[in-house]
């Protein structure tokens, strides 16, 4: 349970994950949105279209390690202080079954929380006539930056 | 050198990969291309675009896992029998420095091929004002499908 | 609850296992013993001696990785038909914190069981003064052999 | 060319590992030791024994974790300052070959030293009457922990 095992350090944590989020070029292009953040927890979905898919028609594992990785650095963003920013160290992703269906849902959870290094997972389900299926799960490991060690944008 | 150590099963490999890659509706819309395919290496590249972007403006993390999935995963495509596909297993992805330049090229390489797994890697750079830096690097396995065990695109 | 979300193919699944374990050199040179198996989760542990530390004599990551692959490899097997046996493909493994303490539990569960890979996790906690606390998670690929497919042991 | 690549920090990189690796009870426990030690790669072997076994005699993957793991974390801690240490984050193992041999080397080597952080890669190859084999490759993440930041032992 995300919500009683996570405190919080940053009251804004779901608006600063949302305008960063906004700001992603990737996520817009894509088509992902957020489903919901909570502390600990961050959910993303993304809707089938022909441009995300790969040579048989169905949703490219490009698109899930994107959404994946997203949705598991965003988790690991709701529990660090205000101002701090995560970078990607590494994930690693296991296809599961082909992502055949007409959207995937992506729920990122923080494991273990650190000081520097946050270690999440998130679970990738690939949903078809109602039905979800494990497509994808990823192994993640984030970097936390405090405000001051953040550059600035641009 | 891939050239000397591998000898392709498939006569093809080029045009097939060449064919499988147009097929992506994924690559198209990320805007990724093919640099060249040789026996054992793929390499591909991006341009950058704000479509591509993370909350700073350089390249997203996802784009570096899909141009460097696909790089490694046609590596081992292009040593495969006639008819064969194959499928990503997993892969595992470091991100070394910021994708800040004008575009991104992954070189994708076959480490060992084993008839039914492949395991490859995938170094990708940063081109900024006419320098590379190594921005992230993939250890990836693959599955090899036969031509029988292949399913119909569809 | 994998007791209810698997059912064993091999009805001697447990004893399969154990008599693998005991022919496994390194188990015993490690000191590591088998705690329950169940279908679909192997726990293992081992209490710590001097023979099995780092620098600062605390639990080798070393000792992490072997007992966290052998627990989540072997809950794979109990999933798998009579005769057959697993091989691991690949494992990522994150530490979380130090390993100082008189044991390590390891919880090898199954994430997805296909019929030709499998893809496990595994989490080990390190006992201190009766506490448990997280030090290494693992994610994990398995891939079967059939009964025709083993070879001879030896 | 790590030689030529890499310009080491600490002056007594060499004795500094070798007396860490000294303190480790597992290395002499599993019978691993050092081959060479030079800037940004260390290569690490190990005889066989039986008490390094899987259950078919060869070489138990746990083993080549552990020295995979060991050789790239030294081959980082060769380009870190004077009194620093490093501790593994996290790393990735493929197996390609079955550990059938007379001994393992692990050849270590840093992919890219960041200030904090550190990727590296293990190639080990088994040994058998005269012709090596890859037998499994990691790609691997350290943590550079300064003179001050480090732990007394004990």
């Amino acid at each position: 349970m995300p919500d009683s095992m996570f405190e919080p350090q940053n009251p804004d944590f779901e608006a600063d994950i949302r305008a960063s989020f906004a700001r992603q070029g990737l996520m817009c292009h894509l088509g992902i949105e957020i489903v919901d953040v909570l502390p600990g927890a961050v959910t993303l979905q993304v809707p089938f279209s022909q441009s995300l898919t790969q040579q048989h028609g169905y949703f490219h594992g490009g698109v899930m390690g994107a959404i994946g990785d997203s949705a598991a650095g965003y988790a690991g963003l709701t529990l660090t202080p205000p101002g701090s920013e995560v970078v990607s160290v590494e994930y690693k992703i296991n296809f599961t079954t082909p992502g055949a269906g007409e959207r995937i849902i992506a729920k990122g959870t923080v494991k273990r929380a650190g000081r520097t290094l946050i270690v999440t997972n998130a679970d990738l389900f690939v949903e078809k006539a109602g039905t979800q299926s494990l497509c994808a799960t990823i192994q993640q490991t984030i970097m936390v930056l405090s405000a001051n060690e953040t550059r600035p944008a641009g």
